[in-house]
């Protein structure tokens, strides 16, 4: 699609020959390539075929937004990069890479609302952009995969968020019990800062709410006691940095580490408990009264606590959301960056937030949603053994020790993938030792080899390098050359379609 | 994913509340949804299929790569975004949005070499942007999905790619007959050339060279006359505007058009022609021998003139290539711009280039490739009337007349959904006129509803919008309220899932 006057000429090429740049991948970004772009690739099929099944429609946006409707960051002139990855267009408008899926969903909306169906049922997936300081497995790209229904407000739709998201965990063969969904509800926690004493109105009221929040979102982490220290007078730790504290009183302490502590195993008694300490509050009771009608709806569905928790410890983002939040978190335990035993961990999460289009349109629209995390999801099943169930067929590599055959070799290889089989025809002027490294390379599970003699005898060699490695594995002097003879047979030209068949299936 | 401190809290909204940006798709960009997106998702999915049946692997880069890699410009202070959309890193490094998928891949080949499988044998989709005047059609970010095999120099890499892109076509459904792929090798330019008396050393032999080919590129459009036009003095067009022409003499002249104008229709007489006119150049024979064994690969493997031409008048981008090259176009004939019949032309392209990592490595790697253009290509199968063969399944809405019902009906759906029926309850809060007007806009293939007095017979109404639809447009009054009598009936709770079924198989 290229034309003609892109393309750098011959003499052009020539005259640029001293300048030699340095191949590079740009910093805090990757190449994903074999395993890991298969397991990517089967993850958002995956999902998109669960979030599809609940009625979603697929929806693509461009990778740029205007800076001015991503809302997070307004650039400025000095520094129109902050967070983001900002650049002015000719006609002086400064666009943005998205860095989520939310803002032009709200963009999207907010242009086309007229139009659009109501509610509106959409889900997304693709890369997004983070201009952030890279570190080890923290990219600057990464992929999430959300949904979100937009124009509903009642907790049916929530609740059918939360179970979606369990769905989707199964869907992808991490079996119950080793993943949950933690469900809590933003109205219960400013019902608890109202039930502590804390004016809405007063000054210090948003810092203050945001420490709080900030410590009993490290209940995971910290314990009691860490959070009881942060909601105090503050928290050294073992590095010596000193985090400051929300300065709460005794009595306000308690009743916060009352809340984050209530167990999670039993939704009825856990909503018991948030209620005992809430449901004086106005907020507090619509909040209990939200997460009520979810728990009954997930109960009615079959999803228990195991998979669908009511959690008063999950914060999550309480500054955007405006009632029920979600968090999917993996159960199983695995080493952490220390060496220690951990739980997985957040693999993605959500909630409901009212001013979607606000910003745009001056009114709120009511939405509920979830964005999952593919790459970290990724890692968890690669951990859990699942990595491997998304590779592409197995492959024949078909040699060439004459390259005169060439013709003859890649209609067997079209043969060969007529009958469905993954082929192809060693492509490269190499030897027969490199094509064998070359198949090994590519993860071949078996090589075709057509000699002078076998040619002229009707016959083919079949070399299983799969079962070449296991042998070569087995054997404890690695005589690989015996093993070579084990993994290798001759069959005739006739029968090889069939053969390949039965090794492969 | 994002964190608490990253969210902008409810106060801070409420200080920025006066600023109300416009909801707007940046410029030149587009949001993309329903048949168009899932066309374009089944379109990736057959055409990956088709490469990794070949032996490709996927690979995906990330968007960004730096500049200086990227080869086509080298952005300077004034103009870092003239043609890719570039901006500075904050360690002072430029990087540009990739332009197109190849100069990722020699970055990747070039960063990679040593641990990399040679051949490489790679395919990449995704989406490359062009920071260039947006217009009708034209898109500043589009998709493509590209194959190529890096480290093989013979012809057979290039025969199967040309192959590969012929049945790529027909996986897509394209009839045999609607496309064919057009072969030509810029060597037998090179040839042509020289016969007609250039000399390559000469100072004007870039810019005629370039003209010349520029000339011969538009036969398809202008025909031998306007080809010949320019060739000598110039050309001027229907609008006035005069093209500068190559100004070759008549002799020159004539062997050019001798050569454009060759037919495609047999490729050995297609390439007697060629040989005439170039065989006693070095590069002319080269360039023939490279073709004619590609034509005897493609005889043996059955795939004929009317798929895999010979064609001279292929010209695609030729500074670039440095062998065999191809055009896939399709045949079938549509309106233009104009409104006049045309061919629909290129789908995409690609050819043999040994300079792809030589930037980087100062050694010539030989590489051949194909890049498919997405965008173009669904057009083309939306004109055939392919374009709905890729939705997802038909949609059922359960309506709400009685909130309370909610759980129940939620149950419903999640019955339906594990009949592997795609189900939805309707998620809004409005009456049942908004419900179906909804479940319309969705284009949902039927409705369920449940009034009280079903409800304690225990039956549903189904109501099938498709036949609805179909009903009504045949009723010439226009009397909808009797096809939506047609269109719906009584069915027992117990036999739902059956008569869904039954209406959508």
């Amino acid at each position: 699609m290229t034309e003609m006057s892109d393309q750098p000429s011959k003499r052009k090429a020539k005259k640029q020959k001293k300048f030699k740049p340095k191949a590079r991948t740009p910093r805090g970004l990757r190449d994903m390539a074999g395993d890991e772009l298969h397991l990517q690739n089967h993850m958002l099929d995956t999902i998109s075929r669960v979030y599809e099944a609940y009625g979603f429609e697929a929806l693509d946006t461009s990778a740029f937004e205007y800076a001015d409707a991503l809302g997070k960051f307004l650039p400025d002139d000095d520094r129109p990069n902050e967070g983001v990855f900002a650049l002015e267009d000719d006609d002086g408008q400064w666009m943005s890479l998205r860095y989520d899926l939310t803002a032009p969903l709200a963009r999207h909306v907010a242009e086309h609302f007229d139009r659009l169906p109501k509610p509106l049922r959409r889900y997304q997936f693709g890369p997004v952009w983070r201009n952030e300081k890279p570190g080890p497995g923290r990219y600057r790209q990464f992929m999430q995969i959300d949904a979100d229904t937009v124009g509903a407000g009642n907790q049916a739709a929530d609740a059918e968020i939360c179970m979606m998201a369990a769905d989707c965990m199964e869907a992808l063969g991490i079996e119950r019990g080793d993943y949950v969904v933690r469900i809590n509800n933003r109205k219960i926690m400013d019902g608890l800062l109202e039930a502590i004493g804390l004016d809405p109105q007063g000054e210090e009221f948003e810092s203050r709410r945001l420490t709080i929040l900030r410590a009993m979102d490290k209940y995971d982490r910290l314990g009691l006691d860490g959070v009881t220290a942060l909601l105090g007078d503050g928290r050294k730790d073992e590095s010596g940095d000193f985090t400051k504290g929300a300065s709460l009183d005794a009595g306000q302490i308690d009743k916060v580490a009352q809340m984050v502590s209530i167990g999670a195993d039993d939704r009825t008694s856990a909503l018991e408990s948030m209620a005992e300490l809430v449901k004086q509050t106005e907020s507090g009771k619509q909040g209990l009264d939200e997460l009520v009608e979810m728990a009954a709806l997930f109960t009615k569905l079959g999803y228990d606590a195991d998979r669908l928790a009511i959690d008063p410890s999950v914060v999550r983002g309480l500054g955007y959301y405006t009632g029920p939040v979600y968090e999917i978190e993996l159960t199983f335990e695995t080493q952490d960056e220390n060496g220690e035993l951990a739980r997985f961990g957040s693999v993605g999460g959500g909630g409901r937030y009212d001013d979607l289009v606000k910003r745009f349109k001056g009114i709120e629209i009511p939405a509920t949603g979830i964005s999952i995390g593919v790459s970290r999801l990724a890692a968890a099943l690669m951990l859990l053994g699942k990595g491997a169930a998304a590779a592409p067929a197995p492959l024949v590599v078909v040699a060439v020790m004459d390259k005169g055959t060439r013709p003859d070799l890649m209609a067997l290889v079209s043969e060969l993938r007529a009958a469905g089989i993954r082929a192809e025809m060693y492509m490269g002027d190499s030897a027969m030792k490199a094509q064998l490294r070359y198949a090994d390379a590519r993860g071949a599970r078996l090589v075709v080899i057509e000699g002078e003699d076998e040619r002229a005898k009707g016959e083919v060699t079949l070399k299983d390098l799969q079962l070449g490695a296991e042998k070569s594995a087995e054997i404890e002097d690695n005589a690989e050359w015996r093993a070579s003879e084990h993994a290798q047979k001759q069959v005739t030209r006739a029968d090889l379609v069939a053969e390949i068949q039965k090794i492969i299936s």
